[in-house]
């Protein structure tokens, strides 16, 4: 459970990839950002007011977030100093790093200090069981994709924001660090023991109201050789009733691999269906999100329209179309 | 990499499950263990020659064994002067138990200063890369079970014996604790961080000549709700030609779990050609075995001839039929 607002920290970033944590939740929740820090030589932004450390804690930071990513996953001793000040100004610690906060014995000592954590999200602490797959109460939708980073993050946090407009009782549970940002809690999923992934995935989304829905982040895709036992581990634990299929158009191979095309989405919806009901023998899939950046506004809307006839589901980009047909599906 | 030979340590175990590594070994390389060590109160043996740490040691035990298992995985204090003998006898300590040897402090100093090793086999400290999918040389078959706890580390040994009689060129790869006691090397696979399982995997059964066989121990099962990532992580990066699958009689519901029939072979083999055929579409099902062990011989051998018949695969309960039928048909 991370402290909100946060001061973003955005360190030296000349890569717009990089500061993904930053944008993420720069975008969907501008309002637990008070600014951004970044230091010289940064190009990149995420958009929010630049302050200093001292500003922002007197603004009422209470977090301050290392907004960026790096090759390896390092945490650079050039931003101790920096870390060290929003400690001293009384902030929490968050990094999505592989890298660990808790192993940089000077920090430790400084945040017992200051009474201040240091929360390494891709490094959870808790201690899980193991999955059961017992039914639990309440209404559970999960994003799954033909490949990694195909929007779903992006695509669940639409479908919460839609279906809170449309009064539905719902609720986005993050599996990633930058969803974790983002909802303020979660679970980065990937960096568990893999014997807990579907135990885990059963504490993100408890019993609940009949009414309730959790819209529950994947991660990685049936498809990719190397995340799929992540996705399925996920996908028991999260005993979906409703999927949602997201997509990118323009791909000539799964992510970080050559010579792997996607899977049709017909392949797509039949293998996750297949899989899905060990723990839901209910399990629909209520739409389809594609990722349509890489073609024209005319050409996105005739692509979705046709595969939206040939599958007989609502097929939409959330950025040009918005998700309402599919919260209509649900 | 485990030295041999092993002194199986016992402990008070008076549970003949609890000490599944230690029978294990004993059953499937009895050159590899000296003997057999046990407190008062111990009633259960694996059939080894009782004997003192100091005699193991003139006997040249390199490696001190704790082979059992209790509720919760717990190091109890009261073992640690045994275990401190054992490394004043200079030999390396391994444990699959989920406490770990190296939070023991006076266990640390002690080995390091007569030059043993602590082994945890259940915590992995390699640093693994993600998985690639791409195609390895070699030949690879993995075991996959309608369940856990299904025969699927016997059956890969079984395999290996047999092919090794037939004069194949062939290796055994473990991947839970038990059968990495027995190789001498391998991975406890679900102990790896979920993100890289099919990555660690993959270095199990790494390239190899044309004519070689990797016969890989599987875990979990593509059904089970708990364990279903693990098993998928693990195929996806095996690649595997040849599937067998495993399978025993009797059980009302899957391990763990109340009201979960055990789905059919049928289904079982239609699932897991799906999902291997992500890294290996030539994958193909050799053949079936069958803990019969609830029923007669005369029951086993009806249920295996009928079973064979209607799939159409070699279908043998390995301890009383042997893996033969299965080896012809790879």
């Amino acid at each position: 459970m991370l402290q909100a607002p946060y001061l973003v920290f955005l360190g030296d970033a000349t890569d717009p990839l990089s500061i993904k944590m930053a944008k993420g939740v720069a975008t969907w929740k501008p309002a637990l950002c008070v600014g951004q820090y970044r230091l010289d030589g940064c190009t990149e932004s995420a958009n929010l007011p630049d302050m200093s450390i001292a500003e922002a804690a007197e603004k009422g930071a209470k977090t301050f977030v290392l907004g960026f990513a790096n090759s390896g996953g390092k945490i650079d001793e050039s931003w101790l100093p920096h870390i060290k000040e929003a400690i001293e100004n009384g902030m929490d610690i968050v990094s999505g790093l592989h890298d660990k906060l808790i192993d940089f014995q000077e920090l430790v000592a400084l945040s017992s200090q200051h009474h201040c954590k240091l929360i390494d999200i891709r490094h959870p602490t808790e201690k899980f069981a193991t999955g059961t797959g017992y039914k639990r109460s309440g209404k559970r939708l999960l994003t799954v994709g033909t490949d990694c980073s195909v929007g779903k993050m992006y695509t669940s946090l639409a479908l919460e924001s839609a279906m809170r407009e449309n009064g539905i009782n719902v609720d986005f549970r993050a599996t990633g660090q930058c969803g974790v940002l983002i909802a303020g809690k979660g679970l980065a999923i990937d960096c568990v023991v893999a014997d807990f992934i579907s135990g885990a995935a059963e504490t993100l989304s408890p019993n609940n109201t009949a009414d309730h829905w959790d819209i529950i982040e994947g991660q990685g895709s049936l498809s990719h050789p190397a995340f799929a036992g992540v996705s399925l581990g996920l996908m028991h634990g999260s005993q979906p009733d409703a999927l949602v299929i997201c997509h990118a158009l323009g791909r000539s191979s799964m992510r970080g691999l050559t010579d792997r095309p996607l899977p049709t989405l017909k392949h797509t919806i039949e293998l996750n269906l297949a899989a899905a009901s060990i723990t839901n023998p209910d399990v629909k899939v209520a739409g389809i999100t594609i990722n349509t950046s890489s073609v024209s506004e005319q050409q996105a809307n005739e692509i979705c329209r046709n595969l939206s006839q040939e599958l007989g589901l609502p097929v939409v980009d959330p950025l040009r179309h918005g998700v309402q047909s599919i919260v209509d599906n649900l």
